[in-house]
């Protein structure tokens, strides 16, 4: 029943995701404001038309929030489903083989950004209600919560939550915002990693100078935070912020080598990204270096002369961008603050350094003998065949951990995505396969789910 | 009778100024390659009404060389004036205070990209010759040497000095295109550093990749880059590539003391540049650090988002713009090959390099017992009513040592900018009071000279 729904349905699916696609909903970029309003409005209007009872679009200080439900008894379950209709911003833009909103199909793969994160796995979910709905076997009751911030860390939606705390009353939230570890091993998130993200300015002379009648003598601001940057970490990759690793929840032998179960191919890794060698912290391995170990990452840098040619100056301003992912039992705000008290001190007395704390998220681990997890496990291997691997993610999902602790609610994490799906890059694809695939496994979910 | 004759024209040679600076001729950048010739019709128009006999605007492989010459009696000495018609470019163009192709007068300077460097130092030249030739003063023959690619390093004129070399014979080279130690301290420029710049790029994955997914496993190029930056010099500021020392003259204590005796305000020039404190290789003075040292500073630098907001990326690439100056002995060639050598050795495994040498120039020292150097200095005392120090400047103008190798002739650099000229920065500025006192030297220079 379900695959003939979908089977009859696949170009409509696929269509109406398209139009999602082409509204190029960028969440961090103010110029996009309208087009926000315009992607709640398309995700309202379709909440409708698959047949939920109340949908609203309510304003926030930010961006618009989508909510809608379908009750069908008060005394069965509720789903809430979690999804974003925001994007990451495109550029390189020149670096994409089709435009980012004008999505297309090539080689079973849907290029688009947004594609996989989040409008594909989010659509998966309207449209496997839409499926219930139409084939009366919604099991239990359904709410939506979809926001438009996820991609500038949810800046709003915790107060929304606070603010909305019955409508958002629930028994379990399912989310499809990760990935699976390969397009045949189905796999449920079990930890996300947090983020604290700043942006640091360094600040020499109070104007940009020649470069050889001050050079030598005068604090480049480059060079300090070429300087700065490095002193961050030592040489075996070990980030060297004093405090910083304090809370950092260590795994046990019998955990680490639990982990190391899940599959990994390092050529096959090497070989996609086109790299000779990975590099990170010493003593790890790589789905340790993701999964359960921070990181600090230099997201963006700029200063100086940047254009065409040589120009030879020693300039008044050098910035750059610093994320920090974080794990279990990290505080973003304690973290931001270790980082900003230490780099402070890293700077030479002929800079002066200023550092802004731009968003932060708290790090998420969830149980696997739930019922709920229990219930998404049946339902990958009911559509994949094979048992899910349960697996920690290196991304951030920072409203998972708020709504544990405004709502009261844990999250299950069944991603359809793939790491080669590329997103935050340019080419963000999303398999045409694993879209369908979605829309069959979720209400397998809801059906395990309402047997309680 | 020069005052008079400086003081009748003021507004007109300024008007004639402000023509020149009006023009954007930015030699770096492509688009503006229309205004070269702009800016050398421009010159060639104000050599021949000032008297030169025979003006021409020679084409190169780049921009155009503007020369003149008045023979007055072949058996007499010749002058040859060097200048260069090309500017830097203007960015961060929000710095100006005013449009930097739409000079003005405030308080007693000229505002304009140029303004010092060098089309109102050149300016004086022509308006010094229009003096001499309007009051039968000119005591020797004159040549004018007027070249569009100073800025990005002559890349052109060694060739044109090659092929022109019976053309631009002479018995000294006479340039303004220097600093002052203070409005009240006559200089000369008895010293310039040379220059090696190139860029930089280190690249990472081959393509931009999510944070969170990979970061902490694959080398982030922005990362790699600032650690790479950060060992190209030890923790006393030393420049740290093997070899880069080598060739450096090291003068003795009897020499440096001999410098030390340069006025030179440590807290004056602090406050000039807003700075706490100065920062540079340990063991040398500020003037010393910019005299006689060689540096390594990072003019540019960029990499991943550098947009509104946060973006969580680890990108594919990162770019630096390096610029090193250079002292007698070294060798632009030689201290680039020592770069890029070094500079790879620095890299991990997971990213690769590619170096790219922009542009060089030799280091220069000028004789101070020379009669060139005496005509100088009396001119400037004559004016000044002060001796001039001889000063080693930290900045290159490579084409001075090529003269010296291709044509056989030494160079006097009579200045007459200031360190607070801010050339090749925003509201770049000259004080129109040493603009008219240039016009008043240059006339005592050749009547000295010639007087051999």
């Amino acid at each position: 029943m379900i695959r003939n729904y979908i089977d009859e349905n696949r170009e409509r699916f696929l269509e109406e995701l398209f139009g999602l696609l082409r509204i190029p909903s960028i969440s961090a970029m103010s110029e996009h404001k309208d087009d926000m309003f315009k992607a709640a409005g398309f995700i309202s209007q379709k909440l409708k038309d698959a047949g939920a009872d109340l949908v609203e679009v309510l304003e926030t200080e930010g961006h618009p929030v989508v909510v809608g439900n379908k009750t069908i008894n008060p005394s069965l379950p509720t789903v809430m489903v979690y999804g974003h209709y925001d994007v990451q911003p495109v550029d390189p833009i020149d670096l994409w083989h089709s435009h980012p909103f004008a999505p297309e199909v090539r080689d079973g793969k849907i290029y688009a950004r947004g594609a996989d994160d989040n409008k594909g796995q989010l659509y998966m979910h309207i449209k496997a209600f839409e499926l219930m709905t139409q084939t009366n076997s919604l099991p239990c009751n359904i709410k939506f919560l979809i926001e438009g911030e996820e991609e500038i860390g949810s800046v709003h939606l915790k107060k929304f939550c606070i603010d909305n705390k019955e409508k958002l009353q629930c028994d379990v939230i399912l989310v499809s915002d990760t990935t699976m570890i390969a397009k045949d091993i189905p796999s449920i998130t079990v930890g996300l990693r947090g983020l604290a993200y700043l942006e640091v300015e360094v600040t020499g002379a109070n104007r940009d100078l020649h470069s050889g009648l001050f050079g030598g003598a005068v604090a480049n601001p480059i060079n300090v935070l070429a300087d700065m940057i490095s002193k961050l970490k030592n040489d075996r990759q070990q980030i060297n912020i004093p405090g910083f690793n304090d809370d950092v929840l260590v795994l046990n032998p019998e955990e680490r080598s639990e982990m190391a179960k899940a599959p990994f191919n390092l050529d096959n890794y090497k070989k996609a990204l086109d790299i000779k060698d990975i590099m990170g912290e010493e003593g790890y391995s790589t789905m340790e270096r993701t999964g359960i170990r921070p990181t600090l990452d230099v997201c963006g840098i700029w200063g100086g002369y940047t254009g065409e040619g040589a120009k030879t100056v020693l300039p008044s301003k050098a910035f750059a961008k610093i994320s920090m992912r974080i794990v279990p039992n990290q505080s973003p705000d304690k973290i931001a603050q270790l980082f900003e008290d230490h780099f402070k001190t890293l700077a030479p007395l002929g800079v002066s350094v200023k550092v802004t704390n731009l968003h932060g998220g708290r790090p998420y681990v969830s149980p696997t003998d739930t019922h709920a997890y229990k219930s998404a496990e049946k339902a990958l291997q009911t559509t994949f065949g094979s048992k899910p691997v349960p697996y920690r993610s290196g991304g951030s999902i920072p409203v998972i951990a708020d709504f544990e602790e405004v709502l009261g609610v844990k999250s299950i994490l069944m991603g359809f995505g793939l790491e080669s799906d590329a997103i935050h890059s340019p080419n963000e694809n999303f398999s045409l396969e694993l879209f369908y695939k979605g829309i069959e496994t979720i209400p397998h979910f809801f059906a395990n789910y309402s047997k309680k």
